[in-house]
């Protein structure tokens, strides 16, 4: 008849790797039919249950109880198991050193085995984590913390004293980064190449790394945050951090970033600052429904391999430095700030006020995306304006704005007239049905404003776009010559212009919505080009890791101080600081 | 000293290039100094107060009553204008039956002169036009319906009825269409090419079709549907007729379909009938925040250029007849319906929730993007079930399931029993820090539920990816080639396994979610490719438009029965029907 016996032991500190090892241990050792060795939270003692070896006494066990159960064909082969369990963990232990001679019992002892080490990985329990965090910080290492099960308010305070210090804290629950061509925690072997990634998620930023390797282009670094990263309350500290590093890296070409959906807040302040950034920046916040795809420098992706297609896209395409757009910002007088937008086309003043809503904080408008918006009166601007002209409210028993050009030159008589309008900007839409040579009225109506305003002292841009083709009767080329003579600028495309338009407001307004929230001291690049080396606190297997990757690395044979004790730790901690 | 003079006439009906040009005519008479000729509509009489012209008679009028006022130098000479109205309407009225010796007076003796017309195009003012339109479909023809104010049941009720006999209603407030090449309101002279549109707004669509000639590429037909047809009330009658029609056109390579945001629940529909179609569909809803790019056959854009450069893009490169997949649908028995995943990389498990809702009703997971869809119990699945096994639940004091697949292989024999589980999807992370050798313990496994499986009748599909490199120290090749002798299904991209998967149990489901709403007769596909002609009713410019496309047009000199009285038209139509 089977057995069953279990021992509990509190307060015991083992990492997760001996317990897996000791459970695999036991279940081979002869008559034993099945063991368990797991931590006994809730959700381990339902597994127990599931498999029959939740006996009453592991029932009452608390989460931190180590519980140690055996089922075996007889009583003394259950017994015999439990008796072996010591020496099992012993032989595991000794085994553990490979590659190194002595395991230093300190971070700090640790340091000076290794005075070049400028990364630390911490995969200690939770509980413990942020105090060696804390440590790694004090002795000028970067934390790379695979930990989970840390305080929102610890990984706060960490990433505040690494943004002093000027160093990265990746993490907590941070699985994966690629440094110099080095993989710490879960990574894989990629190409080196030309794109650099900073990641919230860690299977995200491996698939894409991988897919990228697979379509034959590789990396420079990549950065792991941890899954909070991007909430508002941290604020996306270390992904800012990364982010302007990269961007410093000469290696880098694109930037990737990925996350699952920030909090909106957080998104914006993000898109805000990856949007200052001199580099293409693909940014894929898994499900995120952007309104646009591209946006200045950023690409918006949704998938996995989407992300990778447009990095490995970007770098073969991408050249350093780009052209800076010449815009004529000092000819307007200080007064000038706003756009009046006068179109004949709905569904182009439609897009026009979905690109701008990236540009310009809020365009008033008679067709509005947002009511909030909506001009008081369709017939005066406010602020910035976008007016639909061919709304049935002017078209009632009047041809088409396409058609008649009469109201929409009176309306920019009066803009013109405005000493705050910066830029009108008009849309021109050729083909057949339109009026057979908005030139022949339209350009007088503008050499005349402008010539109006120089004269009191202003500089009126006009941006019309022409949407037309070659083929259209009215003859695009002579028209295209016409507005150009008065002093116009040209766009075929709407987006093109419109996307003009943003750029000059915006940099008209100068940069007033640029918030400095999560100032930090950058990063030394050095960090990442330099020669790799690292203190490994916690799971062996990823200093094994750096070890077959030819780095020099020291395992630190860490046990909690004052044997776990909460209280006695807090003590020795306050004492360090 | 200047004088002005008004007259207001009640119930006269005029079309607004008359009225426009009568404005232009009167301005021009000597001494007078503005000239209005409007609509007394409450932003008609706004405008004629900014120039000054809004006097005490005017301001009285109604909104249907035509308002002729003139500032004259002198009161003689406003006088002499105001008395000249209707010689000038006569002299403008002869000038205008250019390229046509006799114009019918009906609809009825323009379709008896035009026998093979299929279309008529429709732009009298709003409260005539839907009666023209039914006179149009009551004739057999397609109706091109510029007119706006036309009410939302008007539309349903004109649209119905062209739905019953295939024919399309494109508007009210259509302002422009492409037939064959032939332009109809306005549009631009645009290559012929391979690229079909249907478009519920007007200058979208000319600005897409625009770019796509400025790209070199060019169009079969474009169809507009008018700003309305993608509400859930009229839900996209127009636009799935065309949808249908442009998917039977041999011509048609590529589908772009463009319109502002509609409705969610309108959007659902149409994607919905979209994805059904056999070619790519580009779908740009403005600003419409999809969670994909790209789902089978649908490409997501956000701004015309974009749009206009994808469907560019796929009319290069798509070729019909695509090729079917080979969907192993036989094989499972008929209890057999769910998937059941079970993931170590939880951004994995995330993406694979995320592309899924495009495909599975509903999806239960530990980790839902939608909290509705929480399992009660992480331990037992639930119909489609996605497991996140990384989740600190499973993990307290237990390794990683990417190093630790125990955990794992007890869950996937518990759904391997499960007789309704169709089909098991494991991502399996290669790279530093992940098990050295994952098929070593998860073939076997497999392997055996499988043979378990087959035994008791059932066919389980079991889909893996491998996420890693041919450079990751597991040895990719040989760990690929052990999964495939277990008879699981490799991938090497997450998003491609999940849409394997998605597909593969969208098509065990049958076509379930298929509604029919919105149910038509066809519409004649020598509608679009036979020579085209047409009636118009309305604009002349319309007509003379077509003229110059060299196709044959009839002009109808309309003018509103019962000389617009509105009870009486009501009647005459009654007696038609």
């Amino acid at each position: 008849m089977s057995s069953i016996k279990t021992e509990i032991r509190t307060g015991a500190y083992y990492d997760s790797v001996i317990l897996m090892q000791l459970q695999r241990s036991l279940a081979d050792l002869p008559k034993v039919i099945e063991a368990g060795v797991v931590m006994a939270t809730e959700a381990n003692k339902d597994l127990l249950d599931q498999i029959g070896l939740l006996v009453a006494e592991i029932k009452g066990a608390k989460a931190d109880d180590l519980v140690i159960v055996i089922k075996a064909e007889n009583e003394k082969a259950a017994r015999s198991a439990i008796e072996q369990v010591d020496d099992l963990v012993a032989a595991r232990r000794s085994r553990d050193t490979a590659g190194q001679d002595f395991l230093p019992k300190s971070l700090e002892s640790a340091a000076k085995m290794l005075p070049d080490a400028k990364w630390t990985l911490i995969s200690v329990p939770g509980r413990y984590a942020a105090g060696v965090s804390r440590e790694a910080l004090r002795l000028g290492t970067h934390v790379f913390l695979y930990s989970d099960n840390v305080s929102l308010e610890e990984e706060i305070d960490l990433k505040k004293k690494g943004a002093e210090k000027g160093l990265l804290v990746m993490g907590p629950d941070c699985g994966t980064a690629i440094i110099n061509g080095v993989g710490l925690g879960f990574a894989n072997q990629v190409l080196r190449g030309s794109i650099g990634m900073v990641a919230a998620s860690g299977t995200g930023l491996q698939q894409v790394s991988v897919r990228i390797h697979q379509l034959g282009s590789g990396l420079t670094h990549a950065l792991g945050t941890g899954g909070r990263d991007l909430t508002s309350r941290v604020g996306g500290l270390t992904a800012r951090m990364g982010l302007e590093l990269l961007n410093r890296d000469p290696e880098t070409k694109v930037i990737v970033l990925v996350s699952k959906p920030p909090d909106p807040e957080a998104a914006d302040g993000i898109i805000n600052f990856a949007r200052r950034l001199s580099k293409p920046v693909v940014i894929n916040f898994i499900g995120y429904g952007s309104n646009l795809h591209q946006i200045d420098n950023l690409h918006f992706t949704t998938t996995f391999d989407e992300t990778a297609a447009a990095a490995v896209k970007l770098a073969a395409d991408f050249e350093l430095p780009q052209q800076e757009e010449d815009l004529p910002l000092d000819q307007f007088n200080s007064g000038q700030r706003y756009l009046r937008g006068l179109f004949s086309g709905g569904t182009l003043a439609y897009e026009a006020l979905l690109i701008l809503a990236y540009y310009l904080p809020n365009v008033y408008s008679n067709v509005p995306i947002n009511k909030e918006y909506r001009l008081k009166n369709s017939l005066v601007s406010q602020g910035h304006t976008i007016v639909d002209l061919g709304e049935d409210e002017f078209t009632v028993g009047r041809l088409h704005p396409m058609m008649d050009h009469e109201l929409r030159i009176r309306r920019l008589e009066a803009e013109a007239e405005d000493p705050e309008t910066a830029l009108i900007f008009l849309d021109v839409v050729l083909g057949y049905g339109s009026h057979p040579d908005p030139a022949a009225e339209l350009v007088p109506a503008i050499k005349a404003v402008r010539s109006k305003a120089n004269k009191a002292g202003r500089y009126l841009e006009v941006v019309t776009v022409l949407s037309g083709t070659d083929a259209d009767p009215q003859d695009m080329k002579s028209q295209e010559e016409q507005f150009l003579k008065a002093g116009a600028r040209v766009f075929h495309s709407n987006d093109n212009a419109v996307r003009f338009t943003g750029r000059l407001l915006r940099a008209l307004e100068g940069n007033k919505g640029q918030e400095n929230n999560g100032s930090f001291t950058p990063v030394d690049l050095e960090s990442l080009t330099g020669e790799f080396s690292a203190i490994n606190v916690g799971l062996e297997s990823f200093a094994e890791s750096l070890f077959a990757q030819n780095v020099s690395v020291v395992q630190v044979d860490w046990k909690p101080a004052a044997g776990g004790d909460a209280d006695l730790m807090a003590l020795l901690e306050k004492m360090k600081r």
